[in-house]
């Protein structure tokens, strides 16, 4: 069930049976020169919608821009001060909270927003213990987060299809889940060079371009196709679903 | 061209000739008892997004969430806080701009979200202001929005259509837009009490409540259908294309 | 009444029989070269205090710098960064309402500052929600602007006797209820060019100034003396004493 | 010279010969029960202007709120937070900045001020530090007050006419500044009681009620008159000249 | 006894009997060319806990770092923006009074310290009456400050020793303690020039580096040493103690 | 080499020939019903400026509290507030970034700390990345985090001498280093109850005392002692210092 699709009674009634809610979170970086923009966005917006289809559970609309400052010396890359995006992830629990949801799976597609998302689930709790003691009406609100492309089964498949090959940024497993969702919007992969992209640690974004030029860490992208997707697709969701109801089962 | 469907060389080529950049905004917020809550978000989204590619502009991500504390009371409804939405709107126009982008045109899909967006530009001029004050590099910024359901053309056939029954929220013409987007979501109007909603000025969520007891505002949303939707649609894309020209063509 | 030459116990016996208030909103900024940088300001309190005597509203003090950042390359010209009035104007309505102060007229001076205004209201509003959501004291706020100058019988006098040449930054009719007011500050207007300013959209500060070169906004200051500044005074308290009545009579 | 009746043009001809400018900072908060609300505000803002007259020299709009939480128990008080007064102050004197005034005496009626106010002016110097240490253009902003209550002569006066009765909170002297000022708005003093009010210590606004339960500070505003207000305020003015002079000779 | 050094349930002992606590403030900040840069931090600290020791108070962990930013030209030194150290004393103060501390006394080892430390009581003040005003629990929240260098033994002995020599930073009267405190880091003070620094009011750190050139202002380092440095430790210790316990008495 | 026990030469001295420091960062909270709340400051400054000392780097003053919300049900525990984190390490890393230094490497005592001391990195590069883009002169800032408790060899050594009974909070490790650095603090764990602590996920400060009731995570303190300790420290230190020196020999 996506929220976006909902109506307000139709909100009021899941409530009635559960205080559980997706909230897909993505980024818009570059991926290489082949890989789209939206990659984190659009793929941990689609695990999740799916995830909340088989199961129905309610998805929140997801948050389109990460934080990914490292990857702003690529056109088209946009990013949130860990500041803003604080704040949105307060806004976007706080209101849902608001209406009863107490449990938050979110469903990531970039690694670069971990830290900040904690970050957010932090000041919530902060703000929460600071009303409690000043009286105000105390909540148990919980958060949990999948990173899709890090769950042990989508792990276990790219090590097997793709080796080291995967790489850790525009990665063969994410290319593969963007064919899957958007058939139309593969770039070509010939001519790319070198074929496997270098891997290094980086700090800041000219530093990120100078050890990576094109923007890919580690990836042969040419490996990516949509069958691989549509795999990698199933078991994210699967494995997105385990860890949902890890969540709800939880005293 | 959505950017997030685009890869980096591709918008790096794209600047070459063009400054220009379309940004949906939204909200995620009650449209009354029948309509969705994704409404305001998915109609600018939509709008956007055929705009660019008719015409071969950039469509950045949209905002899914605005300003809309007033339908905090209904459930599933999600608002931002204005200094929060002016830190998204701020961070979303800084990381396109430090890649060239120059002309930002809105499509808005929400009454609520205006004042809070033009505070947001003003608060980038300010930005721009003082730093060009202290010697940085100048920079010409230029911002408009187009409410989409407010363009001269899509009022008049609302006007036509639906007469006074159109509503100032939840109206017949976001909903038979929504109709047109998405068919299979379409929840009965059947029943619907009273048929007309009524009107009244509101001021907080609990006031907005008590005078809209169902969430519509005037609309009667049996009226609504997605043939209509279809003609809306058609109608402010080329609205939007309008506004966009008008930006572009300012010295 | 104003609040600042009333006592504390005046407050308090005020409140006993009304809880509205006025609360003056201006701005300090160019208008032209021959209008006085604090017009906004100081016309938007006049109209304030005298509608406040002549029906015996508490009328807070005046608000004298608003959001006006594209008057910044005139000398003078002061502005607040939006985040900044939007704390502003949001402890000016919290200190009032810790009193018991529930609904404001805002009276304003400067089109600039009206965005702005309206996300401090929501901004507001906000707090006011999360607050109860979590068990606190309810409080009922309500918030209305009367824009001076935007008034139908103040636009109506001004279209009659000063046309287009009132113009839309250092209006005729602005400046005129200056002389009114102040009129031992009156610049000459001998020698004006051109006689009446273009007219034109403008964005940032740079912009504004090479479109508006000397400051004006369409009009010819010639045309304003303190007669009609007197004319127009009288109709602007009026029309605000009617919104006033119009808000305390909301349900 | 007040900036908020002066043109642009006359402010720049202005700066051709001075970078110093006078901002008179106030505030809002009971005066005792026979004290006004608006006396910091206003004392402040005509020995400001007076000052200016008298030699020439500018005077910005004055900041008609301060810091003056511990009022708050006391119908009609208003008060900033201090991260707000920060951020109002900041905007004021970055605005005035970016025209060229580079010297700022602020001409202080309330001692709760002080702290933010000085808070203020080391959060611009940070700002200032910081831009530059990235390569900014440099500026040399210089800040001092004249607490115009506080001033030798000034204190030597009320010492000699009005003894420990001058009190500390709504004293003799500054309740004598406003009769002279506002000759019509002077409350009886008849009955009060105690004639002469508790002195003591307070931290917050209960803690300053329960110890000063009318409000005033070990002053017998029966003691005030306007003739003692006329002395004082040219003593006032004559200090504030003398403090804006040293501040303007500092190498 | 030493918060850092407690158990969790010895502070609740603790509590039991008192609510009050003493907090360290300090700086890192350049203390001319012998003194050292933690100075104003580790004399606060050793100051407040042998206080602490003497009596039995709970001594929180001192903050080490203050408003400095005129020290900034000097290698090594550090500063919070004002806005940082007042979120930092509320946190401070926050998370210390949900478990009950009341009374504040702060050791303050930094005068530039002083009104930032102010504002944040203020500004905790603020919240307090914001939120009992939405009803809230009522806090009654007291702050004091100790600044151990202008306790009146403390200038006392330091006049009579040091004399005019004492100077205003980098004072004999802090070397010393410094020296008592740590021995073995005295730095020599051997052709210091001019022996005796330059006295001089100073604006932001350009412009105190110009008037100050070494850092130290109006100080002879040669006369400072770890037998005045224990004498003077004692005496400050027995004045702190003396703060507290007035803080501690007061109704 | 600590910096607060150098001169502001002997820090321009150093930076002749290092753009290296060390940042130490702990946290200041529960640790059971027998550890000590400063044991994750604590340890972290003696690990941090035992390695300085070794290898003559330079060591800044440590960051005593850290982000610890889910502690505040624990009398003593402090909580910064992961927006007031951020601000505190960015202005700890911008002032000595100001005097050239570029490399951080931060010790740290406490996980919790983690998420949002690499939200505050992110947080200063979006700052250099946005000061860039305005023209501003660039900067190279690189951070790194050594966990010392967390270390390889720590990790070896622990798990060989405490097995599971290490727990995960108030472990034996860093118990054992409190008995090592503060040997007469030591609470007697007699008559613990049970001796080994439950494990267990939490989420709010609420929910870990009620799945967590004195405090500790799964440890056994009785296993801690001085001896294990000292080896602790040597290892810790040598881990720190083989990180630094990664960090200082990156490209
Ligand atoms: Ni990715
Ligand atoms: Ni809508
Ligand atoms: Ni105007
Ligand atoms: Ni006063
Ligand atoms: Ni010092
Ligand atoms: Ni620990």
């Amino acid at each position: 069930m996506r929220l976006q699709l909902s109506t307000w009674p139709q909100v009021e009634d899941y409530l009635e049976s559960s205080r559980g809610i997706i909230v897909p979170i993505g980024s818009t970086e570059q991926h290489g020169p082949t890989g789209l923009l939206g990659t984190d966005a659009l793929c941990a917006e689609a695990v999740a919608v799916e995830a909340g289809k088989r199961a129905g559970i309610m998805v929140a609309p997801g948050i389109p821009v990460g934080m990914a400052v490292h990857h702003m010396t690529f056109a088209g890359s946009m990013t949130f001060r860990p500041s803003t995006l604080i704040a949105v992830v307060r806004d976007w629990v706080t209101g849902l909270a608001a209406h009863g949801f107490e449990r938050f799976l979110f469903v990531n597609g970039h690694g670069g927003n971990i830290p900040t998302l904690q970050s957010a689930w932090y000041e919530i709790h902060c703000e929460t213990r600071e009303a409690t003691d000043r009286g105000g009406k105390g909540r148990d609100l919980r958060f949990a987060v999948q990173n899709w492309w890090a769950g042990t089964q989508v792990k276990a498949y790219c090590d097997e299809v793709f080796g080291p090959a995967d790489g850790s940024h525009a990665t063969c497993g994410e290319l593969s889940l963007m064919h899957f969702l958007y058939p139309d919007e593969a770039p070509t992969t010939a001519g790319l060079e070198p074929r496997v992209a270098p891997t290094s640690a980086y700090h800041d974004a000219e530093h990120f371009r100078r050890v990576h030029p094109d923007g890919r860490m580690g990836s042969d992208p040419s490996l990516a196709n949509a069958d691989h997707g549509g795999r990698l697709f199933d078991i994210a969701v699967t494995e997105a679903l385990g860890r949902y109801e890890t969540l709800m089962a939880e005293e």
